[in-house]
Formats: C-alpha cells, sequence, structure tokens
C-alpha cells in the first residue's frame, strides 16, 4: 500500500472516530443533565481515573498506555466544557 | 437511563474508540515506515490541516468542530510521536 492508500484508510477510520466521539458526547451531556438535577459536581475525579485505567486496560497497542492517557486527558477535558455549556 | 447506565454506554464506545485510535495508529507507522524509505518528512503540515477539515465537515456534533479539532490536535500529536520512535 502507497501512502495515499493509508490516507484513505485513515480518512475512514476519522470519520468513524468522530462520529463515536459524538456518541460519547451525547452521553456525556446526558450524564451532566442528570449531575445538574441531583446538584452533584461535573468534575468526579475517580470516574475520571476509572476511565483513564479502563482505556489502558483494553489498549491492544501499537499505541503506548500513556499514549492512549494522553488522548484521553484531551477527550475528558472536553467533554467536561460540554457538560458545563 | 441513569448516571451508571450511561457510564456502561460510555465504556463500550471507549473500547471501540480505543481499537479505531490503534487501527489508526498502525496505518500512521505504515506511512511513517514509508516515508523514511522515501526520506520525506514526518511532520506535513498542509496534511495535517486536510486532516482537520475533514473531521469537521463529517462531524454531526454535539460537539462542535472547534472541539472535535482540540481532540484530533492531541490525536495527531501522539501520532507523530509514534512515527519518530
Amino acid at each position: 500500500m502507497e501512502i495515499s492508500d493509508w490516507r484513505k484508510k485513515i480518512d475512514e477510520l476519522d470519520e468513524q472516530l468522530v462520529r463515536l466521539l459524538n456518541e460519547r458526547a451525547a452521553a456525556a451531556v446526558a450524564i451532566g443533565q442528570l449531575k445538574a438535577r441531583a446538584q452533584t459536581p461535573i468534575y468526579e475525579p475517580q470516574r475520571e481515573q476509572a476511565v483513564f485505567e479502563h482505556v489502558r486496560a483494553v489498549n491492544p497497542g501499537p499505541l503506548s498506555g500513556a499514549q492512549v492517557q494522553d488522548v484521553y486527558e484531551r477527550i475528558m477535558d472536553v467533554m467536561r466544557s460540554l457538560q458545563k455549556q
């Protein structure tokens, strides 16, 4: 496969990734609304830690656990800002 | 649905996301090897820009375009560091 073939594959993966990130975001918004109703805080460090542990545990590679967590730290930042909107 | 149900759904989405991120990483490694053979640089700002435009174009929401790009900036950082390993 040439670079252009790999890039076509990456573009297809990105379409799936963007769809899943938005499904995750919709679930985070739903949780944010339940938390607002129950007057519990948006930021729950224990839950974030559990998410990091989960994604590291299911990571098959070639990304390292630290690299997956790097991506997820940004994902969690974005989800939190969406819940506060 | 309660918070625990949404979190179960999020955990399932995260498993799919981690799988796709690693498929993307494997493709990036393949591109890195082709680039090394051709002695072309790893960092190609035009391609990164095209990736950002693509993911913003296919973004259905509720994430904003800026939020999707925020996540992708981290993804691209991680992919670049993997290609240099």
